[in-house]
């Protein structure tokens, strides 16, 4: 019956900013507005309803203005990935969503814009100066409702078979304020929590139940119309609130708030986060021969 | 700065009910509500914003319910149509909307799956027993972002040149109302008028300017996000709702609330409205038969 | 550089019928001519370069024909799937190929409608009746350009995790005759082998590999250009073979011939199968209703 | 009966090259191989089967090769386009072909990537500096089966609403050389004619018949299975060459030969042939700032 959001860069203005346990810094690079929060305390991410751990909030411009692939603002958004990657290693970038639900697509279209490389070894790799490429594996985990099998679960399957050293999950975000939709990046190294994404997930993707480091960046392509009803009337009453989301909710159908053009968000969204991701994987090869290979 | 709707009886709603100049019955058939409402006078036209006419409001089951192609619902939609239409002579349908954006998607969606007849002449025909078919030209119109060409002004290039006696135009429609996003169908022979639709036509599409009658099916597929917040915060004043809809449209840009799932709700409303659209128009022939030439 | 065919009733025309350590048998099964091929010894499967063990093949009507949901003709072909399966226990069905790639779409697109169930437990499976749906997951396993990872290891991954009793593979064949594209179902025990699909699997997948019996469904959706020309020209020569592939492969892209409509034929071929896999593991539930879950 | 082909210089291929009545020379521009062919007298067009008027025949390096936006090789490309255009006026581009058919979408997947400029007017065009761009108007005809409307019916009457002062028809062909697929694009003054394109175009389209200059721009991405089997067996006999054609056309279905990745091929095609166009169209833009309004 709460207002929802997967940025904690907006639990934290809900909670009025001056919380114990967390730090937060901002600046500006390449032009790009950028916040960090850290999570420092179990008390505050019990606050904050997110786990410990870092979260970096990346302003993108607004849907209408165009970004080169060769844009320094995508090499800063490459940048803040890579810092939270181990430096060597297998890594494995997963999609999470449903590319069927056009909200819930982020996920599935910016990993299969991702450049496998795992596979491609040998004198072959050698000759063709292409083991410079980082190992890179690419899934798509479709949904439950679809697979009969949860994310998690697939996920650990992968990960016993082909053992990367860390997970990279793409994964489609509600957030709650409209301005954001299409035009916030967050990159965090604590997975995905139950309930987040825009298709709720069920259950925790993290280097718990993983094993292995999970970097999750997401973009807003929702705001929950439940949420949205909530912040605009200013709710708190209990009694009140279980009135609205029944009206926001009719038959219990789940209604979100999105531009009307959503197909062209999710669109440059995967792009720009697709590019950014390779960027940050393969530091051996200029930006002109990896865009190339793309 | 209004609530939005393109649905007649949701004006009558605003309105109280108690209006002079229309006639108002609800029935239901095949288990199927039914709303019929005619705008008699100039002045109710005025009151309603909509253009003197019959509007004819078909409730359908929710999307969860499966509807099949022989269903007897299907058949007491497509009789709704067919009382529109002149008993004789082409008929031209026409998909209005960008097949790109989701909730705008559901006029080419539909027009794609109806079967066009014009062409099938002949002895082929006649040995096929194809010549049973009324003649029925469709064309996608693309929006004019896309095509340079004002939807009004491609149609009538198209019926100067086919001569077609009526025209059907489908068009995804925004409601008020969160419950009718893909269960209600409106069918009038008002055409559509400039600002409806989900894309917003901007030029009047009606007998007036086509020269025949024009016949428009819509299904609403979204709620307009600020037509939303003024009906749940029940806003009158002036300069409260120009706030309010600046907070709701950021940096102008348009919102709407849909369900999750409105990939979903678009394909099955298309499915219906196309199978609805096909029964109205081939009368000389079996639903089975109709059913294996699709 | 020889013909190539992955169907066993098409190596045993090449060889010319009378082979020993065969069981060959055909019949028609409302209507559908039905054949029974059954592979014995080491010495025929190295001759018809196939795997010991079951070979069924089924006509389908040619690609105008249309054929309903609740056809007899579909009901056999569940039937001929239902043979291979055990009896109880989870079921995974995997779609193999590259869905990006039209005649290579078949199993992602077949295996995207069969019907999910491992996840639909406990109480509300009871209360709804779904309690006698069979468990079945899917899985689409992409190809290794695009994950970087073999299709083999990440079904192993995925067997490792949820334990099924059995496989289905779904995936797009090659033949040698034209006419048998998309109206030819083959139906084995003996998974899926290295060089067979239209993508060229590398890696075996059957039950040595999986460790569970793996029932391989699939249909010829294009014929390879080289082996078409060898066929027309009935080569048999070495030099003169080289010279042709040469010619067929310009640059050595692999040339494949379908007829121009190959999108509608892997759509009626992905529906029939996804429909009829359905039939063979949900038996325990009327068509009607199967097929109004779906 | 006979080899089929849309290209003028495999015409004059066939016939042996020494022809009366053509013009032919051929050049490198920017390392592209482009070929001038003009048919100068009607016995040679009846020779060539093709209408007199000029064919510009380009190569493009192969599917491999990647090819940048701001290459100079799309420069040359969109440079023979502006030659064959109108200096000034209105340009309708049309996109010819089924988009649901993959050979055959080339032409409306082109045209959809084409600016369309002429509702850009007034005011807001000036201040935006967007009344420097050439009017341009895009459609999509579709295919007579699904419009129940011929290809040229459709374009007379949008000429007859819009009046442009030229057409650019953009089509898949036919070639009869597998090596050329996705790599050759054919530019002539003589529009489309009856039999040409993948999809077999029924009605001239020309300046005769459209009242205005047509370019017509293809790219071949199927050889005829006939086509190539006359060619491999060297045919020239009447009662031979028709077993044959029934050979490779079971049950009158007709057959195509195409790369296996022919989405991709198709994909290139269209986004080199969208860019060259919308370059040869917007002459007062820098290729920087069209390349953002794309």
């Amino acid at each position: 019956m709460e207002r929802r959001t997967d940025l904690a860069v907006e639990e934290r203005e809900l909670l009025g900013e001056d919380i114990k346990g967390i730090e937060y810094t901002s600046e500006k690079v390449e032009g790009l507005p950028i916040e960090r929060l850290r999570i420092l305390t179990k008390r505050a991410a019990q606050l904050l309803k997110k786990p410990m751990g870092h979260y970096v909030t990346v302003e993108l411009p607004p849907l209408t203005d165009s970004i080169r692939d060769t844009d320094s603002r995508v090499q800063a958004l490459s940048e803040e990935i890579r810092r939270l990657l181990p430096v060597n290693g297998l890594v494995l970038v997963a999609g999470l969503g449903n590319v069927e639900i056009t909200p819930d697509a982020l996920g599935p279209k910016a990993a299969s814009k991702v450049l496998a490389t795992r596979h491609i070894r040998g004198e072959v790799a050698r000759s063709t100066g292409l083991d410079r490429l980082r190992a890179v594996a690419v899934v798509n985990t479709g949904v439950t409702g679809q697979t009969g099998i949860e994310t998690g679960e697939l996920l650990q399957g992968v990960i016993k078979n082909i053992r990367p050293s860390a997970m990279i999950a793409v994964d489609a975000l509600a957030s709650r304020r409209l301005e954001r939709l299409g035009c916030t990046v967050q990159i965090s190294d604590t997975g995905i929590s139950p309930g987040a994404g825009v298709g709720n997930r069920r259950v925790r993707i993290d280097s718990d139940t993983m094993g292995i480091p999970v970097i999750a960046i997401g973009v807003p392509t929702v705001v929950d119309a439940v949420t949205l009803a909530f912040d605009l009337l200013e709710i708190d009453d209990e009694k009140e609130s279980v009135e609205l989301s029944r009206s926001v909710s009719p038959q219990g159908r789940s209604m979100v708030v999105t531009p009307k053009e959503v197909d062209l968000l999710i669109d440059r969204a995967a792009h720009l986060i697709s590019l950014s991701v390779n960027m940050a994987l393969q530091t051996d090869i200029d930006t002109e021969d990896l865009l190339d290979l793309l």
